[in-house]
């Protein structure tokens, strides 16, 4: 089998493992280990009796449940087979621009639907060194203040100016951003966004890992999006609530456009299942809550633990996973894992700019977190007579 | 709220009824009255604790029980979000060609994808006067042979021709065809078609309805797939299986064009548990033998049912649905149906050709059909004085 492109191909590792699927312990997939809420289930069991008929084609109640839970009309709002859907009608929409930019590294699947509708794509990247604690990995970069042992960098303005000679004519070209960014897990404040929409002819944020922010802290362009017609946000709802099975997104933008989007894809995107499951799990708000109480700690502790491992550079992140540095070859060692420990982490070939000297790891429970930084360290003990006799520092 | 173009929209008609949208007794969406099978349901049972998981990318497991069942490689199939997702991806093929012949009246939904793709339309009408029993709605056509008593017309030539004056370059050109026909319920025999695959660039073939055929008389082009490049197959598996609301349907093609295909959507259309349950549905041969039973007396019953109105015209259909035409506004009918008797039928304003004079039906238990023919029996029979006293012959 090919080496996938994304995480959570569970085929794939179960095979390279020799096991089942359901033995495979996932780091690959950035979906909350939390879920799915059991409000979720029981919505998703009730409506078992409703497959026979069609969905509503408006999504009503689903798109009234939204409009509750983000304080914006039910028009501006347009439900999706999961948000990678939306996205593929993004790139039809950013094809009618002279071109986009990306922030690299991106989501393979950004490369795909721009591909998909041959629209030229400005690569800016990311500064990838100095995001960690370790300073001998790079010099720590000057972005602005970054809150102590938190996630959020605040007031860091985007990594690219209207000036660049990567973007001649932003105002006839669009931008492509994910907010927090995967697979770095850096957050852009708000401010540092919104001075973009005055210079892009068109914005489109995913903002897939936003929900994993608590209230007080999460940088959603959604409260501005009223005030932006070329503005549009990306959201999906099966990270949060461990979805992923059932497909679940949406876009929030001017409803003209919206009006557009929904006739170049067919009436019934979203299945009755994953209508009912979304009604239910936004009212959960004690499902939301443990959410955001569990994956602070949770994710300090994986970042510790990382840290502390010689030849690994774990990078801070505002979201559920941590991009790693490795002074180890990572599909090596995402082999070795496998098949010593039936773990499953994310290499980063996929990603151009990261390839083989990074991969990636969602936070999961603390005891699974355990075990993996046991096992990565272990692995790194294991390792030592080797790296001694070759006088490397590896791991 | 706005007349729904499709049929099957209970919350649109449960506002108009003033009843709970499960109230409604639906003849509007052809969907199958015997499913979902038990089958089906059991297996969406068993994979809802799978959901936290992404599915298998590949869809390794339906694509090879699709491949059992139609006897056809697993990679000369796709598996879609419905046959209305892949419709649209091949309304993006045939946008690379000239233009695509439609024959009409054709689903509002080829209108919508094709244009979605600024496809040129070329319009091509079936005749529809004289497909039913009474001599007086029109000449019969001299198509071909028709079985006596069925439903199949063999050997009947498709309305057009090369030489047509709409067809100037049918080499570079490419059809969309739908097989049985729908809304009309005709059927096109496999010889009748073969022709066009040499002439044309591209044929698509949405046979949304054939399953519904026993195997003996089915005329899929599924079996001649391997031989032609040029064409491409769309299948349903919601309407046979009563699964509307979980959307699953495929696309048989050569595996070139389908990994173009899956280049142009997401990575992960199919939800988890559509794929399950259509694996499940595949091998139900109980169910699918219970429906080739049910349906050929059931649709007989509601065509001489209906046939035996005065002023209403059903016409054979070798589908799960009937197109009546009618001497009264279908609107009306369709208004006075669901508010008195919370019935749904499906009007036919989005086909153009259709209009106001012509309403189809899905077929039903035995018991359905009879209540629905009892109820339009019984608004004749209402109409009557005033119909003498106006001397017109009106339902």
């Amino acid at each position: 089998m090919q080496q996938p492109a994304h995480g959570g191909n569970l085929a794939w590792a179960a095979a390279l493992a020799g096991c089942p699927p359901e033995a495979i312990l996932d780091f690959s997939a950035s979906i909350s280990p939390l879920g799915p809420p059991n409000s979720a289930i029981a919505a998703i069991q009730s409506q078992i009796g409703n497959l026979k008929h069609y969905p509503d084609p408006d999504y009503s109640e689903l798109r009234l449940a939204l409009s509750h839970f983000h304080q914006v009309p039910p028009e501006w709002i347009l439900p999706g087979n999961g948000s990678a859907e939306l996205l593929t009608l993004a790139g039809k929409e950013l094809a009618k621009l002279a071109a986009t930019t990306l922030i690299t590294p991106a989501f393979g699947d950004y490369y795909r639907t721009l591909a998909a509708y041959n629209v030229k794509v400005l690569e800016f990247p990311l500064d990838l060194r100095g995001q960690g604690d370790k300073e001998d990995m790079g010099t720590r970069g000057q972005e602005g203040q970054r809150r102590q042992g938190g996630t959020i960098e605040e007031n860091s303005p985007l990594p690219l100016c209207s000036s660049s000679p990567l973007l001649p004519k932003p105002e006839k070209s669009g931008l492509l951003l994910n907010n927090p960014h995967n697979p770095t897990g850096k957050l852009f404040s708000r401010e540092a966004i919104l001075p973009y929409l005055e210079q892009f002819a068109l914005l489109v944020v995913d903002e897939a890992f936003m929900d994993f922010l608590h209230p007080d802290e999460e940088q959603s362009l959604i409260p501005v999006v009223q005030k932006y017609a070329n503005l549009v946000v990306l959201r999906s709802l099966t990270k949060f609530y461990s979805l992923p099975g059932l497909r679940l997104g949406y876009a929030i933008a001017h409803p003209d456009r919206l009006a557009i989007w929904q006739l170049w894809r067919d009436p019934w995107p979203v299945n009755t299942l994953a209508a009912a499951a979304a009604v239910a799990a936004l009212q959960d708000r004690e499902f939301q809550e443990q959410t955001w109480k569990w994956l602070p700690p949770a994710r300090n502790q994986l970042f510790a633990g990382l840290a502390a491992i010689p030849g690994l550079q774990p990078q801070e992140s505002a979201a559920n996973f941590l991009l790693v540095e490795s002074q180890q070859s990572s599909s090596q060692l995402q082999q070795q894992l496998l098949q010593h420990h039936q773990i499953l982490i994310r290499d980063c070939l996929s990603f151009k700019e990261l390839g083989d000297r990074f991969f990636r790891v969602a936070v999961r429970s603390e005891s699974d977190n355990q075990r993996l930084i046991q096992v990565l360290r272990s692995h790194c003990v294991a390792e030592v007579p080797s790296v001694v006799a070759s006088g490397a520092a590896e791991c």
